[in-house]
């Protein structure tokens, strides 16, 4: 795998991309956008940004995009860009999270790749059925649970997986913000939405950012959960899903952990923090200080790893754009992920087998773990937070 | 209060204390004498410190006291002292754990103001009649736990207290060790009897230091459990109780929070951390940076608070010793124990009310509280982990 | 001034830029490239990427440049692009060190806007020489002193210029790295130019990167040096040039301050940190964790100051692209400097009057007090470490 | 050594020290008295607290001293206890700095052994004849540089001497504080005879925490100065002495350094900071974090070393008190130092020859170096911040 990208015959080919949702206003499709553009190796060439037509040319326009290769709707531009000989390689969906399903759906019958944020959709069947629809066409499938995409993350990933720190025991996974401390009335629509069962499915915190650190447990170390027990509190009047919840969490091989998020929890701004204690090791992974990793041997020193020394494995340090000190940060979180997608879209071109995890992004597995994540805690804690089975 | 000392007529008068435990090889004992030592205010007059007659006399004669002061047995003491007109204003019970409830009961028996360490004692009923009988004698009762004499607890509580980060939402306790990462055989005794359950009651590690985080908690923010579910484990093989333990906590005013308590968490020396979350503002209490605490006022930015400073109160304030940046630790935690429960000893005989709580030292209340925390959550944890009303 | 990009009737017109320098391994133009792909806002169409023709193509054909904007020679380029109803709007120089004078000038003689690695130059006459071209031709000059990209730098320069720290008394600067711990000749390459006075003037490490330290108390406080004093020195041996440097300073307004730069300092990888004490307050600016700040008010408790909140005013947050806690780094920091001066490009464009030093990129100005910093430190050193005026 | 003290016969002698200042409010006084008491292997049986009789009195009886080992001159003090069958084993001298020489000369000449603080005095030829009487009279003598006794400075000296981190070649040491920050108007008399030359000797602040500083890196390093250039200077309007100073460093080795020391440094209270870099690694002690050291050895990960803990060296480790993670601070610091001087009278009264460096305790040599360093930084100063050789 290269992170440089591929060429044929000594020239560079771009792969091409389209996107659906990041219109006006929209947050995290400009940081697709930016962080794409930032290793330069895949051009966007088409999109449908809005379901408001207007905003679809206003954005397109501003990206540069001709009208040829805009769409007022997804499945015009599914059918059409699967039809057209330079039509894009992946598409990319940033829409609100119910659309994720039906959007991912239509590009995946004409056969084309998906790059799809999180969650993956709300139900464990949908998922599944997406992932059936991608193995019959071919299609490689991301999931861009951004976090991974961080140097030590899969730093963390690979020493485990070599056994550095031996078998997993005790995972603690906690992710707190504080944005949405203020009443949904205060903070407008941004939060507003998500506190929505309408808009946002079964849970808000635990589906937002809890499933980022379930996700990030599970990316680092390949855990299976067994159980789990669920407790999720609405902590500002006038909610109704949860701003704070705490999970109990019980996996396959006998290791235990708590996972903790919350968006009231004044003086954290993303806070994800995960650590891994094994028995010849730990590991503390802080999300808003990502070049530099925590390690301990049993018996040693606690050690900084920092991104870009020695300390780094290949693996990871693949991934590395800088030198130590030089601080690399989300956006180049989610560029990894593009990097790692796009080596495999090009292995797939070429006709390669491509075994999705191998490559580093996560997979549309991880995604339907979110989405059965999210759910059996709901269950749980429907039913008066009593543990139920993975 | 103060904790200079008080005076009759201009004169200083030092209190007397005896102590029961803490002969050769006990760490504990040798930590409160110096603790006490270091504010010179108290002195050591007595002692019964081990139940083998030449180990009593070996740590006396070290600790300058003569044969007339020194017992082979802890009731002999309890009476004499009572007899003696310059008996001992306290005893300090620093025995193993199953000894506490009777040696706090002999001693109160005979009107003797009690400091134990925790756990108060193993059962409820324990703690209540020892309570009962204080109560009737009119004794003073201090169960040092340690951590509440940080300047920093204080200042926590005392913020808490007068609404400055507004009523508690959530709270996240931990408290890591790795001191038990070996097997108990690879230990020896120091470890060994901490995971046998003759000699420790029916938890090792919530026992030993989860009860240290419910205790800060409780002492911190007042608040009441209503209910918990305690999930505790045993890493190690070979081991009979747990050495990793996870608790779910719903307290009165609906408040949540997650209490983690390990000793196998590799990286962690005895890493014990409260975060307490209110409606408009936050601390972050870290046991190994004691002399410092985080503040966050919603809106603004977090807050270093560093002891001997302006922004500390009057109330913790009293207990600093040194200035900013002159770093006080785990002697100064427990002198401040010693000190504030000096001055009630100093109040009562001064025919004073004492009211306990308000001088700063942890109660009997909370020594109670402390072991119905554990006896809940083996109860909880014996019942397949789940909740159990407090 | 935005940095989103301005439009001419309602439509983004896109700036174009050249490079001069960054072909075949070299990391710093890739770097250039990458941050300025990052906003989207400026296209790269035209390159001299070295002086051997095949690197150019190769460089210039990977970049999807064809061949009719790609140069042999800087000269060639800056004729043909001046020419071009369609030619570049500015170029970015990133040759090695001693060709920035000749190729900003043959670009400044046409008329071509310059943004220019630093050293701006080696002598302080060339960089008046390029000053006064500039003027007369009313081109624009930024120099990528890349730290003063990061949003707590500006917000810094804005707090210290409102007074909100009153007036500056001590500088303590220093940039601590260890990749020259070895030999020149174990470095291979990469080092030996840096450490070899034809290649890189009359110093190294502060030439390198003690001049970023200089810059950044420059930027952030506005304050003019009288004189100083430097101790350069060579650690390791077989090295011609100075590798650990100690400079005393002296202010015009009074203040003092010391700068440290070093290349052997096990330990650290990039570690720029500057610390501004004033009158009223102080900042804490630390290079690798940038998203932060430490800020303390006289008598207060020391604040965290978090990118992407309230805390960071208006002038510092228009900078931010991502919310707090979804760290920014360092193409971002670079990538700040270009929509500063791309805004200022526009402006210039439409007529406006362009005060350079309120876009807040690094002027020319800098640059050449840069090259002054530089050597005066060398003639401090070479007279036996005196005093000498600024 | 040992730091538990030694016995005759099985039983524990005690020594006996006697105090010179230490009266009503003096702070320094009572922290050598606590941290004295912390270990209960040395007594203090007579004093003479201050130069106004009732105050001798005041404190003595606070103190729990009879008058017969009161005194109202230190002169009468020297000689009675000195006559004393039970006089004192040594003297502690915490009178204000102009008095040290002449209270220190008066016991040495009875021949009595001698802890003082720093400075030691405030000529160098003063300290130069305090030894030779200490040599002539077999006295040990002791200077309590307090930070000396923090078990992780101990752990760099023996790492240093061992090689571990290789020649030194750099060497940056910082001590800021904030606590003049204020007129002295403002501050009272607790600042104000700081900063007045008749009672402070040529500097406040290079004398009162520069020295500090320097001495950290003699003790740490055990490097000779060979030359400096000190830039000394005044922050706050109406003060005569420095409170702001900056040097420049050179050591016979080649080592190069600069010391910076402030009390106006807003921000910090009491932030000494040592940093050492040599030619196979480095160390990063940090006094308000002092139960930590950071630890670099080439091409590996910075390394926590935490006291307590299988990192620290058995010469060290000696010193510990606690486990890892229950913190030691300023009090266990000074007990250290007391605790090697008691070791080393135990020594000497049993016959052995005494090498007073190996004790650990900061000897009359590191005093009178202090008192060099001092005064050659103002001789530096004085001339215009000229290079002076040491």
């Amino acid at each position: 795998m290269s992170i440089t990208g591929s060429k044929t015959d000594g020239v560079a080919v771009k792969l091409k991309y389209g996107m659906v949702g990041g219109g006006p206003g929209s947050f995290i499709g400009d940081v697709h956008r930016r962080a794409i553009a930032l290793d330069g190796k895949v051009d966007l060439v088409a999109g449908s940004f809005s379901d408001v037509p207007d905003e679809v040319y206003e954005t397109g326009h501003e990206l540069g995009l001709g009208d040829e290769r805009l769409y007022v709707t997804y499945q015009e531009m599914a059918e059409k860009e699967a039809a057209r000989e330079d039509g894009i390689d992946f598409v990319v969906i940033v829409t609100p999270n119910f659309l994720h399903y039906p959007v991912a759906k239509a590009f995946l019958e004409v056969g084309i790749h998906v790059v799809c944020e999180k969650p993956l959709c709300f139900e464990v069947a949908q998922g599944e059925e997406l992932k059936k629809i991608a193995d019959a066409k071919g299609c490689l499938f991301g999931v861009t649970y951004t976090y991974t995409g961080h140097v030590m993350a899969k730093q963390a990933r690979d020493m485990i997986a070599k056994g550095e720190i031996g078998e997993v025991r005790v995972v603690m996974a906690e992710y707190p913000q504080d944005w949405l401390i203020e009443s949904d009335e205060e903070l407008g629509m941004q939060g507003a939405w998500r506190t929505n069962p309408k808009l946002s499915g079964r849970s808000n915190c635990l589906g937002d950012i809890g499933s980022h650190a379930e996700n990030m447990v599970n990316y680092m170390t390949g855990l299976k959960l067994k159980k789990l027990c669920a407790k999720m509190d609405t902590k500002v009047a006038g909610r109704t899903l949860d701003d704070n919840s705490q999970v109990l969490l019980e996996y396959e091989n006998g290791a235990t952990g708590t996972l903790w998020c919350s968006q009231i929890a004044i003086g954290n701004d993303n806070a994800l923090r995960v650590r891994i204690f094994g028995k010849l090791g730990s590991i503390d992974f802080v999300q808003e200080d990502s070049n530099y990793m925590k390690v301990t041997k049993k018996g040693e020193p606690t050690q900084i790893y920092s991104r870009g020394t020695g300390a780094v494995g290949e693996v990871a340090g693949a991934f590395s754009r800088l030198p130590a000190g030089h601080p690399e940060g989300f956006f180049a979180a989610y560029a990894n992920i593009y990097s790692a997608f796009a080596a495999a879209v090009y292995d797939k071109a070429a006709g390669k087998d491509v075994d999705e995890e191998s490559y580093g992004y996560p997979t549309i597995d991880m995604g339907i773990d979110g989405v059965r994540f999210v759910n059996k805690c709901c269950d749980s804690n429907d039913a008066g937070s009593v543990w139920v089975d993975f």
